[in-house]
């Protein structure tokens, strides 16, 4: 039998219905920000990032975790000494300040949030060490301060080992003009950036996948890649912030960006207007992806609907700004292609990849 | 033997190696603020909220959690069926606006950070309402709109039937004169406003003690309080935010503030600057607390460096602005009264309370 990502204990329709719960709630209090000068600016809600109107910018805000994924970093570093709780800490910022940049805001300041199961987790100095330095380079490389943070010892709440790794972002579109709205138009050119692996997503099923090989996070995961399983899944993500800041810079319109995490594809559909993704050029898939379907084993389909498949964010532009979008990628320092096209097909909203046969219907998708 | 903190298993040293850790890593990205018009304040590292220079304001940041009281809440839910999530809700909030209030900002945007062990908890209906609405409540007592946050499933880090309650804030201090810098003087008068109980500090202790009381939760706390010991710990906490609004909009300079939470009373000496606290009026100690120092045994003397002992805020000002500052906390629904008198006395830096013969040394708080 396949494995689905339902199957590695997280149930998103439990989470998502708690996610409108809140975003209802949330909603009756926007009145609240007119006695501070702000508005919150139509049906934003939902997306990755709150965004707030005053007359000569948009604040920003985001509150984001990184998951379970330093519970691959604590195995690998028992089983082999290799501490990468510096990537741990890049990872977090990234979760982080890549949701911030999807509105167009680029982050100012990047507070930790960091709760222990008990005080003793920071006596391990190089650990701790690591993590303080991997913060700080995330910061550096999302150019954005460290602005503080919070460090709660919480036993019988977090597991004695664990620590659960959070935090937050202020930000501001400044110009107003460069807010990113979805303003999405048929005939739209898809721009891929490359992740480094599974970036922050999915880390659930990959725990399940490492319990059941016999060599776990020392598998090599072959396919001309020579790393270890536990290396490859542990590579820090990719901060996008600077390819956000260059299209700015260049006066690059984007007309929607997706940060590609939870959901897989899908996410690339989030806009609520329907289109059609068609996606001609899905890239080579990474290694580790290909070790990932046959060691679950994994379904193709399942595989794009979970993990970011190589892809770590996507934006879309005017095909008249496609080769200005590339190079500022590429002068940033980014892999990026032209992956595809955005199609107006009516009611239709769909992610569809031709050449691997997949095709998600709006429906399989419900984040906002 | 009597008890303190540290037996409760939070060992203040270890956390605090790691916050100096930080504070040093975070201070080397201050200069990424240029490129966002902002620039750090000197000497604000280590207070309770991070602010951000720019011509006509500060931007504040907070990042903050709530702690273990939910523990508290859960278990007196298994007990009695009492459901205490939405004062939960509140507790957090308040936890977070508490000290952004701190800097003279106030709350634009708050976050919520809620991650579970499985996301199963979000199956009682009532219980997730409940902290749906708490959270509302607590941004509409903070006057500050709810956006955004996240909700992830962290299984194998956070403890199966658990939750982790955290969040942030983003404010502005406009004008730049409502700041709130220290800018304390020989002979101003102390202000304290009322908690509502242990608000959000000291739980853990809390919970040790519940484990050695025969009727737990349910025991009365008596000396004159109908309450039982959970329903007294779970009044939601009071949030100071209109507090400082009313003193910023009657002109009045609050010299510093501070918010009473962790370390107790010795919380009061916050401030580099060297000078000593002396308490004439402390109040009347509250049933709840005289209740947790018999049930410990506590000391008093741990009591006041640990809990709030019915003190949730305090500001220094001008003894001239001392009856104005009464009569806004007063108006906007707070009971305060005059505490007693910050006094210059060379180098020593210490809180002394005559009356209860307490007297605690700089040496005994480091916090920054």
């Amino acid at each position: 039998m396949s494995l689905s990502y339902e199957s590695s204990g997280v149930n998103y329709d439990q989470l998502d219905a708690f996610k409108r719960a809140c975003q209802k709630a949330a909603k009756t209090t926007a009145p609240l920000l007119a006695s501070h000068g702000y508005a919150e600016p139509a049906n934003t809600r939902g997306e990755s990032c709150y965004l707030m109107e005053a007359d000569t910018h948009f604040l920003a805000h985001v509150e984001e975790g990184l998951g379970t994924k330093n519970l691959v970093a604590d195995a690998v570093y028992a089983q082999t000494g290799k501490n990468f709780y510096s990537e741990i800490s890049i990872d977090t910022v990234a979760t982080i300040v890549n949701d911030l940049v999807t509105c167009g805001a680029l982050p100012i300041s990047v507070a930790m949030h960091a709760a222990v199961g008990e005080s003793a987790w920071f006596t391990d100095a190089k650990r701790m060490e690591a993590l303080v330095e991997g913060w700080a380079e995330g910061c550096r490389q999302a150019g954005a301060v460290w602005g503080g943070g919070e460090t709660p010892t919480l036993r019988g709440i977090v597991n004695a080992d664990a620590i659960v790794l959070a935090g937050s972002a202020i930000g501001k579109v400044e110009p107003k003009s460069q807010r990113i709205t979805g303003d999405v138009k048929d005939g739209d050119a898809i721009v891929f950036l490359a992740s480094s692996g599974v970036q922050t997503n999915g880390l659930s099923l990959c725990r399940l996948i490492a319990s059941k090989l016999p060599q776990g996070y020392q598998t090599p995961i072959g396919h001309g890649d020579s790393r270890t399983y536990g290396e490859a899944l542990l590579a820090p993500s990719v901060i996008y912030v600077k390819f956000v800041a260059a299209c700015q810079k260049a006066g690059i319109k984007l007309n929607y960006v997706s940060h590609v995490t939870g959901h897989g594809w899908r996410k690339l559909m989030r806009l609520d207007e329907p289109f059609v993704y068609e996606i001609t050029n899905p890239g080579e898939e990474p290694a580790l992806f290909k070790f990932l379907r046959e060691a679950g084993p994994i379904t193709l389909r399942e595989a794009y609907a979970t993990f970011n498949q190589g892809i770590g964010f996507a934006a879309y532009v005017s095909p008249d700004a496609l080769d200005a979008t590339l190079a500022a990628a590429k002068a940033s320092g980014y892999t990026a292609w032209h992956a595809g096209t955005v199609k107006k097909d009516g009611d239709r909203k769909a992610v569809v990849i031709p050449s691997l046969g997949l095709e998600y219907d709006g429906s399989t998708l419900q984040v906002r």
